[in-house]
C-alpha cells in the first residue's frame, strides 16, 4: 500500500478474482464460464468487423443493443442500461442509491463481491444468516425497510427464490432498492425482469458471461425503471462515458439475435449437472440443489481444501472458499459432458486415496 | 431523477459526452479521434482473434500488455495499471488517494470530466485561475500540499508545460499525488514518465484512443511508483477485476508492437496542425498554440457558437463549450488533409456569410 492511499481504505480487503488459468493446461470449472462456442452470428460479427471503425468512440447510448434487448424481455430501450460486465452494475447501484445513513441488506452466503463493493462505498451492511441447508428464507428480507441485493440463483449454493418470493421482497421494502443479481438465472430458475414495471424500486442485473459464453467479452446489463436506468445512467456518464467497447457491443447485438441458440445451450447445462449431480451423490457427496450453472457440495469424509488441492495437481480446477461455513464445499461449474467425466474420474482417484488413507 | 437517489447526488450534474454522430455523414472533428486506419498488425491481430476465447475471462492481471508497456516506456510491468479507457484513472485515483478532508486542485480551464468525478466522490475542488492566454503558470501549484490533476497538454486549449516545470510541482508536493493526464502528450509534449521513479506521488495517465485511433477499443493505462499502481489495482479489483475484455486486450498489444507506425501518424498530425494554424490566422483567427490533436481558436468578429452551429448544418462537427470565459471559442479535431481541407472551405463559407451580414 502506498502512502497516500486514503485513510478509509487502510484496512480495505478488495476482491480476489478467480485463478484465470487459460493455457489450456486446466479443465478450468472454477469461475463458472461456458463450455460451448459462440453462436454462428457472433462468429460472423467478429469476423465481419471493420477494423478501421475502432478509432472511433462507441456510441454512448447503446442505442442498438438497448432495442435489441428491450425487445427480447418486453420492456423499453429506457429500461435498459448496459455495461462493462455485471459487477459495475453493483458498483453503481450502491453509489447511487444507498445513502451513508442507510444499509446494504445481503445473505450471509452469497457472493463475496457484494462486502467488496460496501466497504468501497462506505456503506454499512447486515448480512442475514441463512436459513436450513444454506437456503434463504424470503420472510427475512421482508419489511426491512432498507437496500436489499440478492443473487438468484443465489452464488455459490446455486439456490433459487421464486419469482413469487421476490415479489413479497420488494413489494414489502418498497422505499428501498431491491436489487436482484440473476446472473445465473438463465439455467433454471425464475427472472423477475416482468415485475420491473409494477415495483419501481426493482432492479434486475444480467450478464452475458454464463449463459452467452462472453466472459471475455465483458457485457452486462440492468432492467429497472426509466428513473432507476437514468439515475445509473448519470453515475455511468460521470465514471467512464465510454464504458463499453465497439467489438463487445456490436457482438452483444448478435448474441440477442441468437438466442434461441444459447438457450438451448442452457438446457445442455441443466441436462448434465442432473447428470453430474446424481453420480456426485452415489459418490457420498451432499448435493446442494441447483439452480444454477455449477453445484455446491461436500463430501461426507473428505474436506473441500484437500479435494480443491487434489484436484488441481491433477489439472482440474474447482473453487473452494477457505472460511467458515463453507470450508467444507467445493464449487464446480458445469461445463461439457467431456469435461463433467474427467472432472469425475479426478475425483474419483482423489477420494480413493485419501479415503484408504484414513483407513 | 428516481425517488432512490442519494441525497448526495440530488443536485448532480453529470458529464456530457460530446456528440457521437457516426453514421459518415458528418465530417467529425469534435471529440479528437485520429482520422488514420490502425496498423497492419492490429487489423491482423484482429483477423487472427479466436472468437471461441470470449467464453473464458480476460487475464485481470493483463501480463501480456504490461510486459510490451513497460517495454516501450523503460519501467516495470508493476509500475503499469490497465484500464478501460483513462477516463477511469482518474476516477479510481481520486477514490484511492483523496481523502474528504483534502482537496482535488486543477486549472479553471481543463477537461470537465475532473470537476464531474470530484463531485461524485464528494471531494473538495479548487480551481485555479488561468494565466494569460489561457496558460498554466506552474508556480501556482507549487507548494499547494494538496492533490493536483493537470492535464499535459492541457484540454481544450493545447498548451503544454515542460517536463522540468512538472518536476518542480511534484517535488514541491510531495505528500500528495500528482496526476497528469497525457492523453495529448504524443503530438508534440514531453512526456514525465521518465521521472516515476524520482517522484513517488506522480501518477501519469495515458490512452490509445487518440495517438493510437483507439477510442472505440476502450484501453487507458496509468504509469506511477509500484505501491501507487498497487493501490490503484485494489479499487479496480473492487469494482471490475476483469475490466478489460479480451479483443481490446490483444489488439492494444499490436498497437504497442506498432508503435512506430503510430508515431508516424503523430507526425502528420503535427504536420498538418502547423498548416491548419497559419489558415486560420490568416482568416482571422486567433490561434492558441497547441501541442495536441486538436486547436482552440476564436475569431475576431464571429463567435463560437455561431460558427459551431453553421459548420454542424454543413456537415462538419467541430466543439463549442457555451460557457464563460470560453465561450467564444471552438476546438477543432486535427484530422486529415483531406478533412481540414473540407473545414476550411465550410468555415470560408460560414465567415463569408456572417461578416457579410455584420456590414
Amino acid at each position: 500500500m502506498s502512502r497516500f492511499m486514503k485513510k478509509a481504505f487502510q484496512d480495505f480487503d478488495s476482491y480476489t478474482p478467480g485463478e484465470q488459468k487459460n493455457d489450456g493446461s486446466y479443465c478450468k470449472l472454477n469461475t463458472n464460464e461456458s463450455p460451448f462456442p459462440p453462436a454462428p452470428a457472433v462468429v460472423q460479427a467478429l469476423a465481419d468487423f471493420d477494423a478501421d471503425m475502432l478509432r472511433l468512440y462507441p456510441d454512448p447510448t447503446g442505442r442498438v443493443l438497448k432495442e435489441k434487448l428491450a425487445a427480447m424481455h418486453g420492456v423499453a430501450p429506457e429500461n435498459i442500461f448496459l455495461s462493462n460486465g455485471s459487477d459495475d452494475i453493483i458498483n453503481f447501484a450502491v453509489l447511487a442509491f444507498v445513502d451513508q445513513d442507510e444499509e446494504v441488506v445481503f445473505p450471509e452466503i452469497s457472493y463475496s463481491f457484494y462486502d467488496v463493493i460496501a466497504a468501497l462505498h462506505g456503506v454499512n451492511v447486515r448480512r442475514i444468516p441463512m436459513a436450513e441447508g444454506f437456503s434463504i428464507d424470503p420472510e427475512d428480507y421482508c419489511d426491512l425497510n432498507q437496500n436489499i441485493v440478492i443473487a438468484n440463483p443465489n452464488a455459490p449454493t446455486g439456490l433459487a427464490l421464486s419469482s413469487d418470493q421476490i415479489r413479497r421482497i420488494a413489494a414489502s421494502n418498497p422505499d428501498h432498492l431491491v436489487l436482484i443479481d440473476e446472473a445465473y438465472v438463465d439455467f433454471g430458475a425464475e427472472t423477475v425482469i416482468p415485475l420491473i414495471n409494477e415495483y419501481d424500486n426493482l432492479l434486475v442485473s444480467r450478464t452475458f458471461s454464463k449463459y452467452a459464453g462472453f466472459a471475455g467479452g465483458r457485457l452486462g446489463y440492468a432492467v429497472g425503471s426509466k428513473d432507476l436506468i437514468s439515475d445509473l445512467t448519470t453515475i455511468q456518464y460521470s465514471t467512464n462515458p465510454y464504458n463499453i467497447n465497439r467489438i463487445s457491443m456490436r457482438l452483444a447485438e448478435a448474441i440477442v439475435d441468437s438466442d434461441d441458440y444459447y438457450r438451448v445451450n442452457a438446457g445442455r447445462i441443466a441436462a448434465t449437472r442432473a447428470r453430474v449431480c446424481e453420480k456426485l451423490q452415489s459418490m457420498g457427496f451432499e448435493v446442494i440443489p441447483s439452480k444454477a450453472n455449477f453445484v455446491f457440495v461436500r463430501h461426507a469424509s473428505v474436506d473441500g481444501g484437500t479435494i480443491y488441492e487434489e484436484l488441481k495437481k491433477r489439472f482440474v480446477l474447482v473453487r473452494h472458499f477457505d472460511k467458515a461455513p463453507i470450508s467444507d464445499y467445493i464449487r464446480v461449474s458445469i461445463g461439457s459432458d467431456r469435461q463433467m467425466d474427467l472432472f469425475i474420474n479426478k475425483l474419483q482417484e482423489v477420494l480413493s486415496i485419501n479415503q484408504a488413507s484414513e483407513e
